[in-house]
């Protein structure tokens, strides 16, 4: 196949090389085998690889900039990020060009965010990160996790590690998607119809769902209100499936005793922005489940994964539906 | 026996409660019927239980405010800390009087806080909140902890939680001991004094041991240097086992990348002092250890299996060391 990857400017850790491809096609046994590939950061280059390329593997950033419009030959476009709402609408897909996300890469990374976030949450850590900056010495107690319960919203890659460590730490995990139904690392799964029920006895909240419409400000003043006295909260999701303001107010208030965000509305958060100064609130700049020492080659393993599924005629692993926007 | 527990003053999150003596009583069993105990707060109540008590149980700071002596009946004073470095020299112990720590009662806390500081440093934390403190928004990537080096100084309670927890995410973990040896979670144990040779490959240094003649200043400036730059460094040892100083230029230079200090010269830090303002250093005001709502149950259980031990005539498990100091 007639393979492009199209890198990030140069000096970005997550840029690809030839021997990150070699390897990853090598692991991939036959799949792997007699492709023809090129590797370019330019927009001419970029320009001219789509005229023949059959596949496209570059990230989020570097397709809103360079959308493949009419690269008639493109079968597979594959993005090196799990949520692609970004890249919404889609009109610029080509005709019979599937939309391919790495959902899978970040389970490990993400899973140790979480868990992290979470034991932060559970030590004060934000609050004591607060008092720092006032150069006072206060104490706080925190708690071990044992017993403690936490509700995981969206149990798609992110939300499955962070449950997975969760349950590893011996907390009670509820987990909550569309419909209902089972998870191994649950204790029980409701749907998001049934949230509201849940929310007065979670202690901690951890937001790892796609935004879509139908999440879209899912976590809003009313529902934050109903979370206990002292709740903590995660978001590793979007930005925006929180009330963004309602949360700073509930933490000024003290409502909830801490949060860790690794995603907001916008992004890049602007300096002066209320956020940057909200007490008990920890902040990392979007970076919870990417890795550069795995990132690439987990990705890599995922495109193959789905060239095999290809060629012997399964459902793509990875394919990204457009219309439910995950 | 006639037991007498001393509080810390009213307010105190980590007062005992006759309920607790009851439900620890009743777990230990046999050993744990028929004692007349009392509980107070004062000094007045103190001093009139000193002149009957056969065991005191109470915390440091109550201990150094009101120490035992001349108090002849007693035969366990019974601390519910495991490092009594600060009650040294301990010629307030009456005659014939067994000093007991509660050393295991931090296990659970404290190795849940232990791979939550080195999560955070391998997630770059100290770096991001250092950025939110300016409103910066840095893209900064961490690292799945998998395969990473770290070294564990002390494999007491602390550094043997610290351990395990460290082996459960796939590191890789050598332990520092006086002597050297073996330990369950450690792929190997090195003695003191082989600690220079590993620290030029460790990436992620944890100080856990006990502060002694022998540990006081061990981490110099020396050999923090002998650590590859963009090292990081966690501390819920003792203040005392680091040069705060050094660990501060080093931050600054970026020698290193993140520090988590949970204890310190002096305690409390007092507002002012260059720690606060440290980039990459992230501070918790001595409290990695403790959960109170588990704390006091560990340490009466603690306490009763001390008792038991008497009766049978073994060695009592947590008895202090004075000479040694751990």
């Amino acid at each position: 196949m007639r393979v492009h990857i199209q890198n990030p400017p140069p000096g970005d850790p997550f840029a690809f090389t030839l021997d990150q491809w070699a390897e990853a096609a090598t692991r991939a046994g036959s799949i792997g085998a007699d492709h023809d590939v090129s590797i370019s950061a330019t927009e001419a280059e970029f320009a001219r690889a789509m005229t023949e390329a059959e596949a496209l593997i570059t990230d989020v950033d570097t397709l809103r900039r360079l959308p493949p419009r009419g690269a008639t030959r493109l079968r597979l476009v594959s993005v090196t990020s799990a949520g692609l709402d970004t890249l919404a609408p889609y009109d610029w897909l080509p005709d019979g060009a599937v939309l391919l996300n790495n959902r899978g890469a970040h389970a490990v990374k993400a899973g140790e965010f979480a868990i992290m976030a979470v034991l932060m949450l559970a030590s004060g850590m934000p609050a004591m990160v607060t008092a720092q900056r006032a150069e006072r010495w206060e104490k706080r107690w925190g708690h071990a996790l044992g017993g403690q319960r936490i509700t995981i919203v969206g149990l798609g890659t992110l939300g499955g590690a962070a449950a997975m460590q969760a349950a590893r730490f011996g907390m009670r995990v509820t987990g909550v998607r569309t419909e209902g139904g089972a998870h191994p690392h649950c204790e029980r799964v409701i749907a998001t119809a049934d949230l509201d029920a849940m929310l007065p006895t979670t202690e901690c909240l951890l937001l790892a769902s796609p935004l879509t419409e139908a999440t879209r400000g899912l976590i809003d003043r009313r529902r934050l209100l109903l979370l206990p006295r002292g709740a903590g909260l995660v978001n590793i999701g979007r930005g925006g499936l929180l009330d963004q303001d309602a949360l700073c107010d509930l933490l000024e208030e003290g409502h909830l005793s801490g949060a860790v965000l690794d995603v907001f509305t916008p992004e890049p958060v602007p300096p002066g922005h209320r956020l940057w100064r909200t007490p008990n609130l920890v902040m990392s700049p979007h970076t919870s489940a990417d890795d550069p020492r795995t990132y690439n080659p987990l990705s890599l393993d995922i495109f193959f994964d789905n060239l095999r599924a290809l060629r012997d005629g399964r459902p793509l692993p990875n394919r990204f539906d457009t219309a439910r926007g995950y």
